[in-house]
């Protein structure tokens, strides 16, 4: 079994300072923000530039080159709603540390950015979703199953498809917890790699709180076979409890110094 | 489903404090650790008077009084080497808020604690072990079957046996912790309740660092159906998590001040 992957989501245009300096080129907040979550354990930065309609290529193609220069190759999932934008990413991207990860596709409208990893020969996270939020767990693996197939069909390999089974809000589906959990051992009984934005969960909770259940709930996730997540690398009690609980799973040798974050 | 059972373990007669107030019948320090234990939400408290070879009677009925008297009839753990004490404390023990729970039984030397329990129409906690520790999961069920075939032969109701895993130290055996989990979920499969000693796993551990991995252990137990342990219930982290975990099985309907603890 293999450590945890963690996804830092710091670099998002949603953060005012981000966009801005995304706007201007400026390169210190951003290194900034990739320096503190790499610090923090992350293993993969998000580099999320919005719908960058405009001048999206240029800009992914700066920020892959500004992170990967900067921080030995750091491997990056490519996130924007621009398709062109995350196919120039992947021509300027170093490899040595691992393939690009495209953020993200679903079984819907999104199913091309599938097809233009497959085509890059890049990882991709799927979203186990077509329109909207999936109903039940039946829906959740027959997209799944829908995007398995035609990756594989386009030649991926299995190993480069992440699975996101798509984290509800506590505050309003909490009876859907289970469901997430349950589609997380479904996937990883395939054989599969799961992913997924687990702080969804804890939207509309106090933030002071939102640490308790994000924590818990990767835990819980972690048990049934999860294998990576999107996360803000700087919850330290979130990463803890990854760490912990990659010590159980038996990922990584125990060592005190391992829960001194 | 419902909510997962704290026992609280700190009224032990390994604390001097505890073991001097058994001594004098000194009712305060006793009465301050069941108050700050139930505070901080303990449902059973454990009465843990040791070997108590000389009074256990007379002490163990001293201590359940004393502690239903004063706390509503709080339902308790009877926890003693001296099997005559934990009868004598059944004798004078009141049932309102459930039956007395014997601490507890395995399938090797200590069955006739079982047989007590059922005897005396008590609940029973149930060590799925014989001779120290068990060597696999084989043993672990073997275990939990013989004790479920003389449990309910003597009468007993599969309810009333709380199965006890035994959690197994991280330094030392780490491998083995995926197993335990495992079993964890084996015997919920089997229809019946678990409990266990969680905190052992974390034996050895800078103190500081204990509670992250007993909080991580706890969330990933409750995702296998664990449904109640013996905690320090002074242990914020591992309550709040326990209270997360509740809320993703659906256990407690979610409110923010559930956790503001």
């Amino acid at each position: 079994m293999s450590k945890f992957i963690i996804i830092g989501e710091r670099i998002h245009c949603i953060s005012p300072v981000i966009r801005e300096a995304f706007d201007k080129r400026d390169p210190e907040p951003i290194l900034k923000r990739a320096k503190e979550q790499l610090d923090a354990g992350s293993d993969y930065l998000d580099l999320n530039i919005g719908p960058a309609e405009r001048d999206g290529e240029e800009l992914m193609q700066w920020g892959v080159k500004l992170l990967q220069e900067n921080f030995d190759n750091v491997p990056l999932a490519l996130d924007t709603a621009n398709m062109k934008a995350i196919e120039a990413g992947i021509k300027v991207y170093n490899r040595e540390k691992g393939k690009p990860l495209v953020n993200s596709a679903d079984a819907g409208d999104r199913i091309g950015y599938l097809d233009l990893a497959a085509a890059n020969d890049a990882a991709c996270i799927c979203l186990c979703s077509k329109q909207g939020i999936p109903a039940d767990n039946d829906e959740r693996i027959a997209y799944c199953s829908e995007l398995l197939e035609r990756g594989m069909e386009h030649g991926m390999d299995p190993e480069d498809m992440w699975f996101d089974p798509l984290f509800l809000v506590v505050k309003g589906m909490q009876e859907k917890q289970l469901e997430v959990l349950e589609a997380v051992q479904m996937i990883t009984d395939m054989g599969l790699k799961t992913t997924g934005g687990l702080s969804n969960n804890s939207n509309g909770v106090p933030s002071h709180l939102r640490t308790i259940l994000d924590s818990t709930l990767c835990a819980m996730a972690m048990q049934c076979g999860f294998s990576s997540a999107i996360v803000n690398p700087l919850d330290k009690r979130l990463m803890e409890t990854i760490v912990a609980a990659d010590i159980f799973k038996n990922n990584v040798l125990y060592a005190d110094s391992l829960l001194e974050l």
